[in-house]
């Protein structure tokens, strides 16, 4: 937000705007679950029709409003609201690129509830809640992950398919592990007709990306493994395992223990493929990446966003042949190979 | 937080930092609850030294040190933090204009009540919580406003002083409504050992403000009325009376109410002094005023940030000749002088 206090510096006005951030996650999951931004875009663009629209007083209508305009969702002129460009692809329910179902997820109360204890966790060094450890289902969590962060991992998708080459069609058997969604594997088995994907997640999880699989019509190659990524059996002679936001959520030791399973399940030549918030060795850029670990120190026991040369010393020491880094164009994450020897 | 989504525009940049920024909050106020940074003025610089300082794991200090380094409130070099300008005046609590102790007040889990509450606030039009009308006492709220926003008001206090020229010590009587810390009262009484302040407050409240009257040295010129200043005997023949953050609270018609039982009080040619977050008719600047409405939108059953045409329409219609508007250097508030006829 725009500062007021003018004139001399220092100036209290980065606190006491940080202090009140949590307003700021409020309004916007406010006007995602009004669905303000369609009815805008639908033409409801003064206070009183939108309020009819919404079903809510004009008077909370305006003054909503006003602060998404302050905030930079909305713009105003002659008490108009319109959307500005940010807006209108990820925020209105019409656009293919909405991406409003992700206040399901990153508003949600667990993570409230995390951060309640953020205190509690800088003390001890992990998460003051009870299921930390990530390693049972916490179908709450992972349930809603699947359901609504699916338009933000689209691009990241899209990069990981194309980095594997899946439009030159070669036959190729893909591991996705902690699925979720199954964004990844499926976009890989829409552009490979000879993909044959294997989603591995929590059972309730996997209801979800079999729906996805079935809506983007590659049911017939998509098959699954139901349970905990370090106890299942992952199957053999993977092309590709997929490993998509999932080591930020344990410590270095369990990391390697589920890289030298992925290891064993891939054939020789065979790649993992991670997707992940890898800040830069200074751990404070970029600064989504970097800013990952205190979301991993709220929620979870030993969780962090892990720099390239930590992913690069796990990935050898559990036998890999040799880590390479990639930037996802327009996304805070980036995605490392780590090859098996040939 | 600076951006990590770069290349294509638009982005899901603004809507992800929002929807976490949240955690923004959660990071400054355990930052300040753990000391952080008056031990790393003192010279625990490190993250081991820093965690012996505070009382808390390395980890969790480097991963909450890293990311006050990203929201701009620390520097790092070479894994040694130091503090920016802004939090070695604002957040040492050794330095005298230490404003730490807003984040009990700014961060408290009422706010978070009702925010928590703020899809119902737009839809009613008004608070969702049963205490919105602010006409009682709600001791757990003001006083801890008492106790905590002293040091944010200082400037506008000396501003105020000013501007009723307390230092050239003309006998005066001023009545401080809705006193709170008192730092207003108190400021005027400090430059002017001619002027008797009446504050008025809930009894709890008053309780602080005495206390700080006492440590000013200016308690034998500070008497006090507890009450609601809807109700209580205001007293008669004050040159000025305060009205520092009050009116925000109410609908105008209860504005009025009140402006009309200060003009009573006041003397022919007296002058009520608002102190306000006043937004520019466009209701969405300055940024800190304008976005204020949201706070009481949130929190009361029918307040908001006036404009000025609205504070002046108001005065007027409560009998007052005349009002002019200031802005307050260096903060997001403003000063409205109301003069009563002489």
């Amino acid at each position: 937000m725009a500062t007021a206090w003018q004139g001399a510096k220092p100036s209290p006005e980065r606190i006491f705007s940080t202090l009140t951030a949590y307003q700021q996650t409020a309004a916007l999951k406010t006007a995602i679950e009004l669905d303000i931004f369609t009815k805008i875009a639908e033409g409801a663009d003064e206070a009183s029709s939108l309020a009819k629209g919404v079903i809510a007083s004009e008077r909370g209508v305006r003054i909503l409003c006003d602060y998404l305009t302050i905030l930079g969702f909305l713009t105003k002129e002659q008490n108009r609201y319109a959307l500005v460009p940010d807006s209108a692809v990820f925020l209105d329910r019409r656009s293919p690129a909405c991406m409003a179902s992700m206040s399901e997820f990153l508003g949600s109360d667990i993570g409230r509830q995390a951060f309640a204890g953020l205190t509690e966790a800088v003390r001890k060094g992990g998460t003051a809640m009870d299921r930390g450890d990530n390693t049972k289902p916490n179908d709450e969590i992972w349930v809603a992950f699947a359901k609504s962060m699916a338009p933000i991992a689209a691009p990241g998708a899209m990069f990981v398919a194309q980095l594997i080459g899946a439009a030159e069609r070669a036959p190729c058997k893909v591991l996705d592990i902690a699925a979720g969604h199954g964004m990844y594997g499926i976009t890989i088995a829409k552009q490979n007709p000879d993909a044959q994907v294997v989603a591995l997640d929590w059972p309730a999880v996997l209801e979800v990306a079999k729906e996805n699989a079935q809506a983007a019509g590659v049911s017939d190659r998509y098959t699954t493994r139901a349970g905990s990524a370090f106890e299942v059996d992952l199957g053999q002679d993977y092309d590709y395992v997929l490993l998509t936001n999932i080591f930020h959520h344990f410590d270095p030791r369990t990391c390697e223990i589920l890289m030298r399973r992925v290891l064993a399940a891939l054939k020789p030549g065979g790649k993992a493929i991670t997707v992940e918030c890898v800040p830069n060795e200074d751990r404070i850029s970029p600064a989504s990446a970097a800013g990952f670990s205190i979301t991993m120190l709220a929620s979870t026991d030993a969780g962090e966003a892990y720099t390239f040369s930590e992913y690069e010393e796990m990935f050898r020491k559990a036998g890999y042949a040799k880590s390479t880094l990639q930037q996802v164009p327009e996304l805070p994450q980036r995605v490392l190979v780590s090859e098996k020897s040939a």
